[in-house]
């Protein structure tokens, strides 16, 4: 039941026309963590902070059962910080810093304790730090998961085809899949991108769901429909959170498997969006996440008799 | 099981990426038409046409089992005329030319033989024509389904208004639902739209699928994956012909069934995008409409534990 979680644990500073966060705290591997271990403990973290990142924030996550061996403190070194602004839409933003500090030249070190895990994910991170780490484990996980975004595409696509052939399962959003693929259409783009390596493509489209290709299936997972989208940042790394954390639980990798780890990953991202930053990841119980999974069963559950 | 479907019979004309459809026969009842007797007959088509309307249609749709005593011919006039053009993306349109020609002045008038039909669609055209419909059945329908679309809450509010207050269910799309209410948030959309009369709300969201909302309840139907959309006009219409026509069917206007005519409604469209016009729906058999709904099963289905 050993996963290790690799991304960034940063500050983010957040506006949307609902408020302004302030300095929080943010980071793929920081939402996928808080996510994740409410299916499966310990994570397994891998990563880089600098030395203004707050001692309360670790032992919060080790708290909730996040090993922390694999993270880095850079002394003296400033954390990674990302600041943005969320249109009206909430849909489309600006960044308006961005600051690698310690994320710049991050070598990550896999200790030990972690060898063995039998889960991977790979947040978004450079495609050269995701390829070190997978090469430094001495079995290959069961399944390995990879997140990656546009500015990878535009930078470093040499490194990113590279790490596509070495994963299982690869998430993006709508607009990456169509740039990676040069495809409008989405069943398109999912066909040539499962030819580069990943057996199993997710293409995020945020309040519009997510689908799930694997060879000739596809299977579709919606968002659930709020009354306010408060913050989304981090729903993405809390969606990969989910599906993981739910596929590690159950141990299960098969293709019916990863259809509920997607609905799971959906009702984790609904309460991701309702607070700032991790405040309402902090906050849930099994109670909620159970409460959450109904609903998701009430949205899309039908009947019919096909004769 | 009787049903009347109230819309335009037209000429459309079309430009896609794909190609040019030349002069076709559309028109919201006719769309509907052609997807419902596939499900339920007679149609009682209730429309008005030119008299450069081809026998050859009229023909086709009366083999079909619409019953068309409610389909004025004016002499001497053109039919109803809509040229438009997609964009790349499929979603939008610039509408190039509208000629309402019968139209404009159209006076539906319900033959006897209409009366006591247990349901009604009332396809998209101006709130008084709706009205008028309505005002004319001696018993009012077990099922009134309206179609709508911004023109009309533009130019003609109070009359949709009033239009509102006295049917059940209110299809519009998502920029219409958010027009109508003053609300971006979908959910508040839907729960002011409930306050205006209709107990069912569904909100199309084309490629994105659709919602239907119901007091505090929501159910989500997906479009299917396509590798191509060809032509979405009357998709729309196509959808609502699906809905009404499953609902007719099976003579139960239960939430639950509900979820299934737009799961219907989904598969019905999916056919509908394939090709220019109505070129698709002509063709499809039971054989077809059954392994697009086992698709649509597929899609969603997913199983989970809910302790």
């Amino acid at each position: 039941m050993s996963l290790i979680v690799v991304g960034s644990m940063a500050f983010d500073e957040i506006e949307t026309p609902f408020g302004k966060s302030g300095k929080i705290i943010g980071g793929s591997a920081t939402f996928i963590a808080w996510t994740a271990a409410n299916f499966v403990q310990p994570i397994n973290q891998v990563s880089v902070v600098g030395s203004d990142f707050p001692q309360a924030e670790l032992n919060a996550l080790a708290a909730k059962g996040v090993a922390l061996d694999g993270v880095q403190i850079k002394k003296d070194r400033p954390s990674f910080y990302w600041a943005g602004k969320y249109h009206m839409d909430m849909n489309t933003r600006d960044t308006l810093v961005t600051e690698l500090n310690v994320l710049g030249d991050f070598e990550p070190v896999i200790p030990d304790s972690y060898q063995g895990s039998e889960f991977l994910v790979l947040g978004n991170l450079s495609p050269q730090v995701q390829i070190s780490v997978i090469n430094q484990l001495k079995v290959r996980p069961k399944l390995i998961v990879l997140d990656t975004m546009n500015f990878w595409m535009e930078t470093a696509l040499d490194d990113l085809k590279k790490v596509l052939t070495m994963v299982d399962v690869l998430m993006v959003n709508d607009g990456e899949a169509r740039q990676l693929s040069g495809e409008y259409s989405l069943v398109k783009a999912a066909h040539k991108i499962l030819s580069m390596g990943p057996r199993y493509l997710i293409i995020k489209k945020g309040e519009h769901g997510a689908l799930l290709f694997h060879e000739n299936h596809v299977f579709f997972a919606p968002a659930l429909p709020l009354e306010d989208v408060f913050d989304p940042t981090g729903a993405g790394d809390t969606f990969a959170g989910g599906f993981i954390g739910h596929l590690a639980k159950t141990k299960d990798i098969s293709f019916e498997n990863m259809k509920t780890a997607i609905i799971v990953g959906s009702a984790m991202a609904s309460f991701c969006v309702e607070k700032f930053g991790t405040g309402r990841l902090r906050e849930i119980t099994q109670e909620d996440i159970s409460a959450r999974l109904e609903e998701f069963v009430e949205l899309v559950n039908f009947d019919i008799d096909l004769v």
